[in-house]
């Protein structure tokens, strides 16, 4: 068996526990697995008096010294831009591999992390960046090297998904569901990161990335959060068999002649009966379609110490495993280089609740400009309540910029009293 | 670039057929993500003239030269351990990296096979032998790799999958969902290997031994078909809110002081809520679970030449990069070697149904028995029809051999008057 390998740890939370914890327990069968053992050179924190469960000589506040020492291999779970940026560059320039569960890191700055490893040699790797312990980024990147992905989509932020299961089931509003999330311990304190979808726009900017060979940054993504959904929404939904979620999606678009993506995160209707609408709390699911694989799903525990712990040590013996047998596992592969379009050019569908003044020819009118955009209308309910009338509108696929004229246009019709709900609409049967 | 590398086809069936449709129609993405393109250097068949469809100047009928060429990657999907089993050996042997989809093979000879390839340091890679499309063996094999997998539970084949499915929707027999399958070409002309069970257990074996670590052969697979699966067993799990479905089932038990392996096979009842219950028709689905990653599900299709040749593609991405790049993917590990022990020893629950004498004293006296076996009994349901009733027991866990004891001496009781049916339950809840 080879000499140790040494792995620097950043940052010691609720992920970076439970590595340290898996590292000491698991060390035999790490050892067997890699073809060396694996020892833990030292965990870098900012308060080092804070951690009393960690062996005190492992802790250091000095995390640069840390990365600049002879260990082979950097773990970062500190989360955020900075410091990550500077310590991954330091360690991937020197020839260490990573080992990241930062998406916002990987979201904004992979060019030039994979840069840095490129250059020296180095491994990156980030399989707990995004769905916490579901294997998603290897099938994407490897299981379907050989196939053409066309889309993928899911759930991929449990906050939301918390938030939105508990309106769906209690009929609150938006505002409650979060204080009971906050309360119970599924949002955090600031909840920002969640509730305006920038959490899943990173790791959308991730998925697409890797589905696509194509470089996608968050800035990239559009991005609607949740805190606008409301219990009428929810009720407008399930009268029609349908729940809402915060969806990212990631598309190839094949309609003009050039072949382009376009990646969305934003609340959306899908029928009860479809996968991603019974997974629910903090679970997250990504369906991925492929030309030759046709539809595949993935689904399990999107957050959480042990479970992301689980994604990080998997990247672990992968690299170190590289490191015993020579070699380097896949770099970034950016070579297709699809152009990012804004979701105005994404074929999507909507929703549309309006309550109506209810006398003749209303209907016609609204359907008027519907028509008038070039949007198909697939699915139209009316039904009178006094001199008002409720009216709901499913459409048909159309380029999003048009179903966004067409319901300014409508919401300032006379004839409208309110726009109720306006929603998209996802996943198969109307 | 690289030099291209040559790639040698053993088959050109259903499967063979679209790996070589998309190794020509993705050429150019191909050699972007391995670094270098791929070349068809040759396709071994049987008969070459009877494929119209493939340029007559790449069919040969003698595999053995094909391999024996200068080729660099053998990729099979021939099926079957002959001549396979030769084909594959004299590659590796001559550091040919190997792609499979070959099942049978892979759970008789892998032992003989990864020598060979460790000997030559070439690659041996297999997705496509189990669950079709889905990316479930690198998940296993190398994003849990860092943790400890506990359970392995899912649905493996399609035919027997499709054959249940039906006989739940139509209320009809065995017999006849068969034909109706077969009619359809769900079933092959001899569909032995499938309803028996034998397909499923090679890939039982398979699994068990990537998520365990541990040499798993398909003769230590209990294997169970479905051919003794009635209409009346259908509706015996109806009446409790339960489907049945053939399971392959891996699992690690650590009851003992010696932790060991139980790998099988068999029809199993599971509630309707749980999510393989609506895995219909031919699709497969697998539950992974781990210690630190918790529950994971992998669903997609399980078969058919498109779905299994873009599992082959993305293994042939992989071995061809590692060509490329130097280095070498993981090869077995077997290092834990825990103990295969038979099902008997494996902790199981049954559902038990039996028309018995309707009169005082028949529960208890049925009771009786599962208490003298150390048969907990979790629920029981008695119903009475003239001078005869319908009684149903479900138990807790409990050894198989226990269980099938108790049964055993249950059928011997005169006050019994039939065995309704006798079944495995599986899954949350009961």
């Amino acid at each position: 068996m080879s000499t140790p390998l040494k792995v620097a740890l950043l940052g010691c939370g609720t992920v970076g526990t439970q590595v340290a914890r898996l590292l000491a327990d698991q060390s035999a069968d790490l050892a067997a697995r890699i073809g060396a053992p694996v020892s833990l050179a030292g965990i870098a924190v900012r308060r080092p008096n804070k951690h009393p469960d960690v062996p005190a000589a492992l802790l250091t506040a000095d995390a640069m010294a840390l990365v600049a020492s002879d260990v082979d291999l950097v773990v970062e779970v500190i989360g955020g831009i900075e410091p990550a940026r500077t310590l991954l560059l330091a360690a991937l320039r020197t020839g260490k591999s990573v080992v990241t569960a930062n998406k916002a890191l990987l979201a904004e700055h992979a060019a030039e992390l994979f840069a840095a490893a490129d250059e020296s040699g180095a491994d990156l790797y980030f399989e707990a960046a995004v769905a916490g312990a579901i294997p998603l980024l290897r099938p994407l990147r490897e299981s379907l090297a050989g196939d053409r992905i066309s889309r993928v989509m899911g759930i991929v932020n449990g906050t939301t998904n918390y938030i939105l299961s508990a309106m769906d089931e209690t009929g609150s509003g938006y505002a409650e569901a979060l204080e009971e999330a906050s309360r119970l311990g599924y949002a955090e304190a600031d909840p920002t990161a969640d509730v305006d979808g920038y959490d899943a726009a990173s790791k959308a900017a991730i998925l697409a990335s890797l589905a696509f060979h194509t470089r996608v940054t968050a800035a990239d993504v559009y991005r609607e959060g949740i805190s606008a959904v409301t219990a009428a929404d929810i009720a407008a939904a399930r009268t029609l068999g349908r729940t809402i979620k915060l969806l990212a999606i990631c598309e190839r678009n094949t309609g003009d002649n050039q072949e382009s993506v376009t990646v969305r995160v934003h609340p959306a209707m899908i029928p009860r009966g479809h996968p991603l609408a019974s997974v629910s709390g903090a679970f997250n699911a990504v369906f991925v379609e492929a030309d030759a694989a046709g539809q595949l799903m993935f689904y399990g525990q999107g957050a959480g110490g042990a479970p992301t712990a689980s994604a990080v040590l998997g990247d672990l013996v992968a690299v170190a495993r590289n490191r015993v047998a020579g070699g380097r596992g896949p770099g970034e592969s950016a070579y297709a280089a699809l152009p990012v379009r804004p979701i105005s050019m994404a074929s999507t569908r909507y929703h549309v609740s309006l309550d109506v003044a209810d006398r003749a020819g209303v209907l016609s009118t609204v359907a008027s400009v519907f028509a008038m955009h070039d949007v198909s209308i697939a699915a139209v309910r009316q039904e009178g309540r006094g001199d008002e009338a409720s009216l709901v509108i499913v459409t048909h696929s159309a380029p999003d910029a048009a179903l966004r004229s067409t319901v300014d246009k409508i919401a300032g019709m006379p004839v409208v009293r309110d726009v109720v709900s306006v929603m998209r609409v996802e996943g198969e049967d109307l």
